[in-house]
């Protein structure tokens, strides 16, 4: 079982690639929607959210575990955690965009707490240097994108306004790449590519995560789960669950099936 | 000393009103900010929270409790709380809406868990059936508004269409009062009386709230400080801390100054 984090929902994105890319293996996801969002909160708020949720998915037992959450990826520098590995996006999304560009220019989109961070940005700078490449950063927080992804304006013309707002100082850079860098952001997908057009490359954290798990599956750091894909279970916690999130929840992971799902208390 | 409670900073507009109405009174403010926004959790999430501020505060020997927050406001209906005396902000501001209004049709705006207790309609109901009149309400929930606050775009075109979505529906009921009920919205006050127009009346809980406790200090439940205005203490905690916040929190409170503000762990 992989244990799957994030601060709300926003992280079945994640799941949905994850699941679908590794129709075998079976998966938790604890979404801490009472305390979410995370990206507006200070580091140490969500370091210390970030361990409280780590620890309790250690102690269910997953074979590793995948901060989903940008925010959080961008507060855990640790490769282990209890022992297991621990899979952020930051790095993987990084390699992923490095990949892509034909320009060198990559744009990072962001809460506020990541893009604080720079945590793409130094990821970027240490693999294209390790490469002997060189790489231009440009980032830019979108406070406003999760709320419009909770609120399902997936495809809308306010989403289309605030997206050209964001958008237009990092596109002005001439960016041939952008990275998706929080979990909500792949839900805005459309309203995105309309504003940068087909030109700019969207790199998400879900596909750049099943890249990273792959490799370690075939170099035998992660054990293939060997059962029919009929009998895989996908698991989902939440620290709150109110109607509307759980049917929002749903239709993200549509058409994969959520065998399990009910509240806990973390603290 | 006053305690006042919010969800997050927001509830700053009513701590304002009251600081200005009673410039004599103590006040010690408590933005739950860590696990903001109440809003769009369950209700049984927003009344653990509550309980775990409201405890905190009684602690910290203040004279009474005032709930700001809207949404933890409508799941909290004890008068007392420790023996102090409680106020939230939804009787008082459904009986302003029903001394302001003419035509007896009477508008809330809210969060969505703030709208789905009906705290307001059935407030506005109780009070009018009292007073031998009748009353017709209309809600809406505004879940963009708190973050539209939160970011700052207080008077911005994005906020004046999302205001005429949320605002049309209800608009065309011929409403010719409309609660803000939620303490961010007063700092969206140009925008939404741009879309109503000047004949509609906008009724804010920070207002409701003085004249309420005005009442209590009056008759005598509330004791009144004596102190010299220039001694009064403004003190402010938050669960979390983050610059923007800060700033943000500094602004709204302006020209009024916090004479401390620092963050602290509530469990």
């Amino acid at each position: 079982m992989i244990g799957v984090f994030d601060s709300g929902i926003g992280g079945l994105t994640v799941l949905k690639a994850l699941a679908e890319h590794f129709p075998q293996e079976n998966f938790l996801y604890l979404g801490d929607t009472a305390r979410l969002p995370y990206g507006t909160k200070s580091p140490e708020t969500i370091r210390k959210y970030s361990e409280q949720v780590m620890n309790y998915l250690a102690d269910q037992q997953v074979k590793a575990l995948v901060i989903a959450c940008n925010t959080a990826s961008s507060q855990v520098i640790e490769t282990h955690w209890q022992k297991l590995p621990v899979y952020t996006v930051i790095e993987p999304g990084a390699q992923k965009a490095l990949r892509e560009t034909k320009n060198g220019r990559i744009g990072v989109l962001g809460t506020r707490t990541t893009i604080q961070s720079a945590a793409y940005p130094l990821s970027l700078e240490k693999t294209a240097t390790a490469e002997g490449r060189t790489v231009e950063t440009f980032s830019q927080a979108c406070p406003l994108f999760v709320p419009l992804a909770e609120e399902g304006l997936v495809d809308d013309p306010i989403t289309n306004l605030i997206a050209f707002r964001y958008l237009q100082p990092v596109l002005q850079q001439g960016v041939d790449t952008l990275i998706l860098g929080c979990t909500h952001y792949p839900l805005l997908k459309k309203s995105l590519q309309r504003v940068c057009g087909n030109q700019v490359t969207l790199v998400d954290s879900g596909t750049a995560l099943c890249e990273r798990l792959e490799k370690d599956f075939q170099n035998g750091v992660l054990k293939k789960e060997v059962g029919a894909e009929a009998e895989r279970k996908i698991k989902a916690l939440s620290t709150d669950l109110s109607p509307h999130m759980k049917s929002w929840a749903l239709e993200i992971l549509n058409p994969l099936q959520i065998h399990e799902f009910h509240s806990i208390d973390l603290v």
